[in-house]
C-alpha cells in the first residue's frame, strides 16, 4: 500500500499535525516513460512550511495536494532506460511511500553512499551551508563568522565548515541546552542563547569587534540585532528566514534596513543552493572529504515512520532538534 | 561679521525653520596652524537631516551646534603652510558665513573649476552616484535599472550615468511634474509617480522583466515596492534611505527583506562615497569630461543667501526641488 500524507487545510498560525490526512490507496504502476520510487527518507526543513505561504522555489503548496518535500528514494520499477530498478534517486515528491515520476523530476545519486547521507550531509541542506558559506560569504581565516539557528540543518554545516576556514565562529540558537551542546560537540567558539532576556548584549560579548560575516537563517529580530553588530564592510548571507515561515501574518521587515547598510558598507546576498547545481559534484567531494577525515559531523535527528512526519515537521519548527531532520520513511 | 545658523531644539517629526537659530558674532582669527575658510555654497541632502536622529557617518548632531554639512568655502587668511590665500577648500563645518578649520578638516580643491560645480557636479552627491552606480552597481548595456528619488541630486545623476552606461532607465519621483522633467529633460527612459494610487501597477508597467539594478535612495515603500519587482540575481544598490529621516518615529523596516532576497538571489548593498575617496581623482575627471562632452547635465536648484537656508532644507525633504539643492552663502 502507499501512504501519502496530504495537507488537508491551510494553517492559520502556527502549524500542527492537524493541518495533514493520510491516506492508503495501492502503489501506482509506472507507464511508459515513468519510474516507480520507493521513498526512503524525508529531508524536513523550515521551508516545507513556506510552501504553504506563497510561491517560494516552487509553487505554493495548496490544500489537496500531497505534502512536498525533498526524499531520497530507490527505483523498484522503470520503464525509461535512464534508470534502472534499485537506482538510488532524490525526489521532491514528499510526504509518500511510493511515486511516480518522471526522467526530469529525479537526481540519480550515488548508490555507494548511505541513504541518509544522500539526503543528509550530502543533501540540500549541506548544500546550502557549503555554496551559502564557501560560495557567497567567502570566508578568510581569521574573520569572525555568526550564524543564527547554527544548532539548524543548514547552521549546524555551516557552523563547522566555518571552523574549517579558520574563522571565529559564533552561533545563535535557542535555549542553554543547544548552545553548550555548539560549543562541546560542534566545536564553535561561542554560542548565544536567543531565548534569553540579555540576547543583545550577550551577543556584544561574543565578539570584540563586530562581525565580518552573518549567515542568517531566520530574519526577524535576531537578524535586526545581529544587524547592528556587524563590522564595516561586513556580508550578510541570507539563507532562510524562519522567523517568518510558521505564520499566517508576516511581520514587518528588520529595522535597521537599509540604513544601517549603507552606514556600514555593508552586503546582504540572497541566494538558494539549486543556482549552484553545476558546482554540486565539487561540493558533494569536498564533504564526503572532510567527513572521511572526521572534520565534518553529520547530525542526525532521524524520526522512525512516515506515520510520525507531521509531528516531526511541527517539533523542527518549534526548534525541539538539532541538527538535520529526517523521516526515515 | 559671522552669521551662523545653530540647531536649536530636536525636531519631533518634520523639521521646520523653527528648529534653527542664527547668531551674528565677529569673524573669528586663525591661531597658528588654523585656516580661516569663508564660505561661498553650502550643500544640502537629506541626510543633514539625519544627523538630527542618530550617528551617522559623522556624529549625532545635537542642538547648540553649528548646523552640519558640507560647504565650498576659499581660504581668507591661512596661518598654515599647506594652505593659501585664495585656495578653494571643502569643509563639512556647515551653516555659516566664516570657519577656523585645522589642515585635516579641509580637502583642497582645483581652483579653475566654478565654486557652484565644485559641491555640485563634482560634489558628494555626485560622487555617491558615480561610486554607488558605476562601482557598486556595476551596470552593463541593456541592463533595466531602477532609481528611487531619481529627480533628486543623487538620482539625476544616477539616471544620467545609467543612460551613459547604456541602461534602459525608469525613475522613481513624486508628481506628474517632475516625471515629466525626467524624461523630458534628464533622458530617462520612463518615470513612475509614487504618489499615484497606481504606484504599485505603474512601476510594473515600466517593464517588461524586471529590474536589473536598483538605485535606492529612499527605503520605505517604494524601495518595498521595487524589491517585489527585482529580476532574480539583481543588485540593489542602497545609497539613502530619506523615507526614515524626517521623522522621529522610526518605521519598521521594508517587508520582503529577507525572503525576497532569498528566493530571487538578490544581492544589497550599502556603501557611502567617502570610501571610493581614493578614486576621487578619477571620478572628478570622468564627470568633467561628461559634462563638456554635454552628456551629463548639472542641475542645480540655488538658493541665495545663508539666511534661507532652513527653508531650503525643509522645501528639500518635502519633495520640492529638482536635482542639487545648493545654498549661495
Amino acid at each position: 500500500m502507499n501512504r501519502q500524507w496530504w495537507l488537508a487545510e491551510f494553517p492559520t498560525g502556527n502549524i500542527s499535525a492537524r493541518h495533514f490526512r493520510m491516506t492508503e490507496s495501492d502503489v501506482p504502476r509506472p507507464k511508459n516513460g515513468e519510474i516507480l520510487v520507493r521513498h526512503l527518507y524525508l529531508s524536513l526543513i523550515p521551508a516545507n512550511r513556506a510552501y504553504m505561504n506563497q510561491e517560494t522555489y516552487r509553487a505554493k503548496l495548496d490544500p489537496g495536494q500531497v505534502m512536498a518535500g525533498r526524499a531520497l528514494g530507490r527505483v523498484v520499477e522503470s520503464c525509461h532506460p535512464d534508470f534502472s530498478e534499485g537506482q538510488l534517486v532524490e525526489t521532491t515528491r514528499g510526504w509518500q511511500d511510493y511515486c511516480i515520476c518522471g526522467p526530469d523530476e529525479l537526481i540519480a545519486r550515488d548508490n555507494r553512499r548511505p541513504p541518509q547521507h544522500l539526503l543528509g550531509i550530502l543533501g540540500s541542506s549541506a548544500l546550502a551551508a557549503y555554496f551559502g558559506l564557501l560560495h557567497v560569504g567567502r570566508p578568510r581565516a581569521g574573520e569572525t563568522l555568526l550564524i543564527s539557528a547554527a544548532a539548524g540543518g543548514v547552521g549546524s554545516v555551516v557552523a563547522q565548515l566555518g571552523k574549517i576556514a579558520g574563522c571565529g565562529v559564533i552561533g545563535v540558537a535557542g535555549g542553554a541546552a543547544k548552545c553548550a551542546w555548539l560549543i562541546d560537540e560542534i566545536g564553535i567558539d561561542r554560542a548565544v542563547d536567543y531565548k534569553s532576556d540579555r540576547f543583545a548584549s550577550d551577543l556584544a560579548d561574543s565578539h570584540t569587534d563586530g562581525f565580518d560575516i552573518f549567515f542568517d537563517n531566520t530574519g526577524g529580530f535576531v537578524f535586526e540585532t545581529a544587524l547592528a553588530q556587524m563590522r564595516n564592510h561586513g556580508r550578510i548571507v541570507c539563507c532562510g528566514n524562519t522567523a517568518m515561515y510558521d505564520t499566517s501574518l508576516p511581520d514587518h521587515g528588520p529595522r535597521g534596513v537599509p540604513l544601517a547598510l549603507i552606514l556600514k558598507s555593508l552586503t546582504m546576498t540572497g541566494f538558494v543552493q539549486m543556482s549552484f547545481q553545476s558546482k554540486r559534484m565539487e561540493a558533494e567531494a569536498k564533504l564526503w572529504e572532510w567527513l572521511e577525515e572526521g572534520r565534518l559531523k553529520p547530525v542526525y535527528h532521524i524520526v522512525e515512520n512516515l506515520q510520525n512526519a507531521p509531528e516531526a515537521l511541527v517539533g523542527m519548527l518549534a526548534g525541539a532538534n538539532k541538527g538535520m531532520t529526517l523521516v526515515k520513511v
